[in-house]
């Protein structure tokens, strides 16, 4: 990915190749009221770093291969804040019974349990109370803190990560939904549940991306 | 999405431009070993499709704005068959108890049920697998046929329809998993099951998408 941080004078100049080009190097110091040796560092770092082509005689242009991997990286800089769901809590009280009926009544995959500060304290997955409901007799009065995965092992993400970083964790770590967190306490590892990224999310934003 | 069928040899004039644009309609023409009237034809298609843009005294380029959407609609016509994952099948007969092992043993969201002839049965899911275990004390005697999703109400997806396709299906359905099916008599639905396609699937496929 091409990761060199583009000034504002170099976001410019991209804008007026991307709209005008080919156009030469007078011609874009004329449009920003530059000198063309002021410009000439910009546009050096420009084609060296594969956003620009030039040609003799043409001017300045886009590189074709780089327009893609320009707007996939924009693509990959939305952000899981914009993306997330509404989280579907439970209290780290309550019973393996009640999660269930939340998991059917919610229609979701997985829910997390906060305790009574209303801070994460786990997650749980459908896979956890399956193996919870064949191994025992009584569900309602087998509280969910005993079955779930519990903090600091939880994986997590923050709202200002991408939806990139999002599904590189939820493929890395097998696992399908990430608690989007707020910090509330780093020493003690408080954080304060605000939403869900789940494969779901990740498989609409797939779609989205290439469904226009 | 840029929907028009490129003929041969515009298809070789798009890769010209690309590698070796801006040029001009004689050039490509010289380098195809035709006449630039023959080949104006192709070149109006492609600067009217948007594919190319073209400027006096500097010729043909790509355009910045459609190189994305023509990598991304390549991409999109990835097929289902070259990333479907190998399928976890059960008998139709097995009990609920044998999927529930199953589904820890291979560490999958959703099996699929075939009958006698190894045809797709069915599907069972994960909240299946549940609603099963909570409601029924003898697990060992309860067959996967009474609790799954039936042919012909099972959302099934070929090899060569595009993980695009496979991802809407799984958004428009709610569903966490696709059977791949090759269709072995029409007439009677009957499907032999050759791959799975999940939320999983596509959640990678985003990932490879972006993180070049």
């Amino acid at each position: 990915m091409n990761s060199i941080k583009l000034s504002k004078r170099q976001e410019e100049i991209l804008h007026i190749v991307r709209e005008d080009g080919p156009i030469t190097g007078k011609q874009i110091a004329d449009r920003l009221s530059l000198t063309r040796a002021t410009l000439r560092p910009d546009l050096a770092i420009l084609t060296m770093a594969g956003n620009l082509e030039a040609k003799p005689r043409v001017g300045y242009f886009i590189n074709p291969q780089s327009a893609f991997k320009q707007d996939a990286a924009s693509l990959a800089s939305q952000l899981v804040g914009d993306y997330k769901a509404h989280p579907i809590v439970v209290p780290k009280s309550a019973s393996v019974y009640d999660a269930i009926v939340q998991i059917f009544l919610e229609d979701v995959g997985t829910l997390y349990a906060v305790d009574k500060n209303g801070q994460l304290a786990g997650v749980i997955s459908r896979k956890d109370l399956l193996r919870a409901a064949i191994g025992n007799s009584n569900l309602e009065e087998l509280p969910v803190s005993v079955i779930m995965t519990r903090m600091p092992n939880v994986i997590t993400v923050s709202p200002d990560e991408t939806l990139l970083e999002a599904g590189k964790k939820l493929i890395q770590n097998h696992i399908d939904s990430l608690p989007v967190v707020r910090e509330v306490d780093q020493e003690n590892q408080l954080y304060e549940v605000i939403g869900r990224i789940t494969k779901t999310t990740i498989t609409r934003a797939y779609v989205e991306l290439l469904d226009y």
